[in-house]
């Protein structure tokens, strides 16, 4: 038998063996940065039409609801909360992204967990634990069909989300090596999501199912029902089914050596990627100059083709599309001196400065500027013009956003979507989390204490 | 745009317009032939290891307990119910299969609206109407991605039954075409079921989501969670992403002309296709010469090279293997004269007698002899000599089961299921279910009154 076949025994067995001890402090951190980024999304976007249309129906069919809907009076059984607030965290697709993949990771395996510590007792480093573990497994899995997986339509997140929730739950569960084999090929079996679904509604039902139906694979397995010895590497298993020369090497590798979570990356802003570098260097602008938005005349962007092709929109029609226009994001960056997500609701897209702004803006795209940087070049009435070149994607792993902008992005996100709960203090136990007994206190934190 | 373009919103629509007085009588009959059949098969496996099991987790989340599970004490919420009830009329592949996609049609809709007609007043042509269009959905999807879609690995039963859930409980709900198309997509984001889950128990979970998350489709198009409009035919959607040359003509092609449920099939017995031949010759043989299994010195079968490959198996350890054994079938039809559920129990496989006559049975491989009909030669102690010619497969669609056949599985599934339900009368409101006003008392039937 070739050297990575049998992965989906090998990597049960590896997240039942896994201990503590044996988490490096870095790996420990990354988790704490993550979970921390995950839930200021999950605050921020509590009140989207998703989430309350999903709620209305997830709310018909609880059973015993002991656990917190994030930012919300409403409470659901451990199931229908991790969907929900899988949901809520991964919307605006501001949540962290595994950058060899673009897997979401958290969207898939905070959720179950924080459902989970209010079910059971789970101390601060068994959340952590398992944390790392299912990112791990999500990741891994991700990575042994990528790139074909993704680009050939089914959605990462979601196809693979699903094995982190079954492993994370798994591990709270202690089940054994054959019952974790099993809760994997439970998650495969569930294993759902497609493309096409990304710029609609039914997007979110996928990544809710990753998160719920993981708990349910490995709250099976618990119950010996079996999943089977090859769900991931068999010849109609999940990888040959959904990649391409599927790499399963990928999954067992360095297995404990090399960790996924280190390649996490941050958004700062909630827009496409391409857009980064042009925020930054108005915002760069606008503080090194301190240039007064009334002073400006005209703003040229220069670019990727990449740039244009994504972002040419001078007129968005909303928060979806303002996400995603260039001229939006050089308006509220020169207005504001921002470019959060309070800059991109409804109500920012049609505020009478933003659109007098958005009309002065214009984009030459030159295929020499690479899709990590932008030039921004901005004439004042006065007749002076300042440009910037900004060299590269802040939040990416060269530039990894710092603890404190992940507070920042934390604060502001919460905020908007939570006002009323005390945001500094969920920093707070987010940062120290590895030194409690119990975790059951942080959810119910994220209920404004008015609701 | 090609003829065969917008499949998604033109199945929507043709659901929507769909009138009960446009469905053809023998259409009407084949739905009910459907129904009979799968609770049946419900009814006898409603305490397999994988409806305990699965109950059990599925019990500690189950919201308002308004719905029936097959044969069982227990209630659950509508979803549940569909799941659990969905995985017992399939789990021993018993059920209906669509001759052309192998998709088990009944198993992914028949449970959604039972258990709708326990939540909702529903009357029993609505019920057979909405089953007659939600089957139409599943298996027009599914032609059109077969065969590639299954024989690369999709579980197509469970990939495909989901679009029937959501089409059925949409049609149940009155939804707009625009909600429907959106149900259709809600249903494609949550598509999923491997092939290489199919030994295992992980079957069943897809299985029973199929059921399941069709209504949560549904419900979330109620409340207008948009799925999009290009679900099954878009770049990323589920036509192209699970099937390679797929043909979306098959879903749009003679609709409300041409219908599924006609190509509809019941299996005679619950082992491998293969074997049924072989069966019915044993039980010709035995009527007709009144061979009594103490006389018999040795049985010899001859039939196509796929019957040794898939039941050259002697010494079956279970049910499982006994479903797909040569030796075992014929010892049972000599000493039982029947081939049923109660002949391929685990008791079953170990009785003396059985165990006597499996050593006697012997095979011959010859590729002259086709794959759907077999030849049994028995030799007796006196020395006399038998050999029967069966041509044909009994329950395929040459040679369907006729109505009175269909009661007598029926018949024999619920005596060893549930015994003590009033199957007779079950019989006989499932042929009349088209009179009824209201069909929430059917499901209730389904529980044996000491219970």
């Amino acid at each position: 038998m070739p050297q990575h076949e049998n992965v989906t025994v090998r990597l049960a067995q590896f997240i039942v063996d896994s201990r503590w001890r044996d988490i490096p402090q870095s790996l420990r951190k990354e988790a704490k940065r993550s979970i921390l980024n995950h839930i200021g999304c999950a605050l921020g976007s509590c009140r989207d039409e998703v989430v309350e249309r999903a709620l209305v129906v997830a709310d018909r069919f609880s059973g015993p609801r002991v656990a917190t809907v994030v930012g919300r009076p409403e409470r659901l059984d451990i199931l229908g909360a991790a969907s929900i607030n899988a949901m809520s965290s991964n919307v605006l697709n501001f949540d962290d992204t595994h950058v060899p993949t673009v897997i979401h990771p958290s969207a898939s395996v905070v959720p179950p967990l924080l459902a989970w510590s209010e079910h059971r007792r789970v101390s601060g480093p068994e959340l952590l634990h398992a944390f790392i573990l299912g990112a791990e497994a999500s990741c891994r899995i991700g990575r042994s069909v990528s790139p074909w997986h993704y680009s050939h339509g089914f959605h990462i997140t979601s196809t693979c989300g699903v094995f982190g929730s079954a492993a994370a739950i798994g591990k709270m569960l202690g089940l054994t090596a054959q019952q974790m084999t099993w809760a994997l090929g439970n998650a495969a079996s569930q294993s759902c999501g497609l493309v096409e679904s990304l710029p609609d509604m039914a997007r979110s039902i996928a990544v809710g199912n990753s998160a719920r139906n993981g708990i349910v694979a490995a709250l099976l397995a618990e119950q010996n029902f079996t999943g089977g010895e090859r769900a991931i590497e068999g010849t109609f298993g999940f990888a040959r089914v959904t990649g391409q020369q599927a790499d399963l090497s990928k999954i067992t590798s360095g297995l404990g050596q090399s960790w996924e979570l280190p390649l996490n990356a941050y958004k700062p802003y909630p827009t496409g990627v391409v857009l980064h570098p042009v925020i930054d260097a108005c915002l760069e602008l606008r503080s090194e100059h301190a240039i007064s938005p009334g002073d400006i005349e005209h703003i040229a962007v220069r670019g990727n083709p990449l740039l244009r092709e994504r972002a040419d929109r001078p007129a968005p029609r909303g928060s979806g599309e303002a996400s995603v226009s260039l001229h939006h994001c050089c308006a509220v960056a020169f207005i504001h001196g921002a470019a959060g997500v309070r800059q991109f609701t409804d109500e920012a897209v049609v505020q009478p400065a933003v659109l007098a702004l958005r009309a002065k803006v214009a984009m030459t795209e030159d295929a020499a500027v690479g899709i990590e940087e932008a030039y921004v070049t901005v004439r004042t009435r006065s007749g002076a013009s300042f440009e910037k070149h900004f060299p590269h994607l802040r939040g990416g792993l060269q530039c990894p956003m710092s603890d404190a902008e992940l507070e920042t992005k934390f604060l502001d996100q919460a905020m908007l979507g939570t006002p009323g709960c005390d945001a500094k203090r969920i920093i707070d136990v987010i940062w120290h989390i590895d030194e409690l007994d119990d975790v059951a206190g942080l959810a119910r934190m994220m209920v404004p204490a008015a609701l």
